[in-house]
């Protein structure tokens, strides 16, 4: 069988063909500009492919719940072109096969899931801390919905005591997103990411922050697995500088499962396997 | 159809038996002792109530993994002579019917979302909050699991700044169990919860930890329903407190389902209800 998939972000659209095992065969990416010019490259894209049906990972806010009549259609976001677009119903009616959408985050956690680091793993979490940070889960084989896709990357967390930069989420200031991903790293310290790798301090802050995410993700879901990937946890050594953090945080409350903490197994490459599995189960 | 039913509290075991509905013909409770003691009343209670299968809501924490060669055993308890103990095949055995047990939250959840305030949801999560904090939740129509348990009642929590009371958590010391569970109330204020009615200081306090317990299952699971029931939320006005405290936190980032956080719809039976339900799917 061939799938399409498409990975829908805010700053690239990346599109792909391939088989049920998650194999990519072709892909090629644009930039997100307005939907009908982004739309129209997709379609040329696809055109004569002879896919059977399309899974799609997208940015948020989106409906994802398939018996809602707005599935598939954008939410409230800030690129304010792309609000209220119904991006699921204008790839089904154009391309005249079963289309099914899910968060990027759900999709590179499905991806992960069935073909990556979470592979053996009844259940997993994967969590990106890049620009923004977000992370979707599967249970039960299925990603996680609720009444609205999970928001992840917003947990309150308790501050550092050493830090004073006020955090830079627009609606909770310092949630962990404000505090961690890898805007605020810039701003609090001045330089990019990639730039610090040699500050101990910096990265001790980051991983007492994302430990204290992965404590919570720990408590609620008790996920087999946890992938974390994204541009900030490039930096050598971070999954094991948090993964200490987490042992410290949770003094052994919960024993963790081997390997709790791992990169993920389809490097930049999970999210689109994931689309390409949400396929096989489009409607 | 008629099934058994056991709600295994560290303090107190209730045993009930009725029939697929939740209805509860006929109930017992007795004292957690010694394992073989407490058994020996349980195996009295359902001698020739010809049940076709039992359900159990455990304390905990207890191997809940149906394909673990541990399933239903107790495990490492303060409460000692139960440590260990494989509660669910010494019921299996004696009593010679399917048994199917949880913990005892999930199965309290279990029965909110069949039988009582969360019965219209897709998914829901239950809380109590009382000598401990728990939470059960459903996802897909499955009480949540995952390499273990869910333990929700752990969570950190951000002290409020008027706290100067260290937690009572053996393990996290100002955890969310640590620093607003019965015990941390009466520690703190010097009188137990419901002498506490009065004391407006007492009740935002205890709203903004649990506001921001909320705000994480909200914002990583994305229930429909959040069911707060046990001792302390028995003081009136507490859930409409936390509903202002959350949406304060939450700064309108996820717009909330209407009449989000309720009591339990089956006040103090959620848990023997749902111990009848995982009855019905026990094998």
């Amino acid at each position: 069988m061939r799938y399409g998939a498409i990975e829908a972000g805010g700053t690239k659209f990346v599109c792909a063909v391939g088989d049920e095992h998650g194999n990519i065969e072709e892909r090629a990416s644009f930039p997100t500009t307005k939907p009908e010019e982004t739309l129209q490259l997709v379609f040329d894209f696809f055109h004569g492919k002879q896919i059977e049906a399309l899974g799609v990972g997208a940015f948020g806010p989106v409906d994802v719940k398939e018996d809602s009549p707005n599935y598939g259609t954008i939410g409230n976001t800030p690129k304010l072109q792309w609000k209220d677009y119904p991006l699921l119903s204008e790839l089904k009616s154009r391309l005249g096969v079963p289309v099914r959408l899910d968060t990027d985050v759900n999709a590179a956690a499905l991806g992960e899931y069935m073909h990556g680091a979470a592979k053996h793993a009844d259940s997993c979490l994967y969590i990106t801390v890049g620009t923004g940070i977000g992370a979707g889960a599967i249970v039960n084989g299925e990603t996680l919905q609720g009444f609205s896709h999970p928001e992840m990357g917003h947990l309150l967390v308790r501050r550092n005591t050493n830090d004073a930069y006020p955090g830079k989420c627009p609606y909770h200031k310092d949630c962990l997103e404000g505090l961690a991903a890898g805007p605020a790293i810039e701003a609090r310290w001045g330089e990019k990411a990639q730039k610090l790798y040699h500050q101990e301090a910096v990265w001790q802050m980051e991983a007492y922050y994302l430990a204290q995410a992965i404590m919570s993700y720990t408590l609620v879901l008790s996920p087999e697995k946890i992938v974390m990937g994204g541009g900030v946890m490039k930096k050598q050594g971070l999954h094991e500088m948090i993964q200490q953090e987490l042992e410290t945080l949770l003094q052994r409350y919960v024993p963790l499962p081997e390997n709790y903490l791992v990169p993920p197994g389809l490097e930049d490459n999970a999210g689109i396997v994931g689309a390409l599995m949400l396929a096989k189960t489009a409607k």
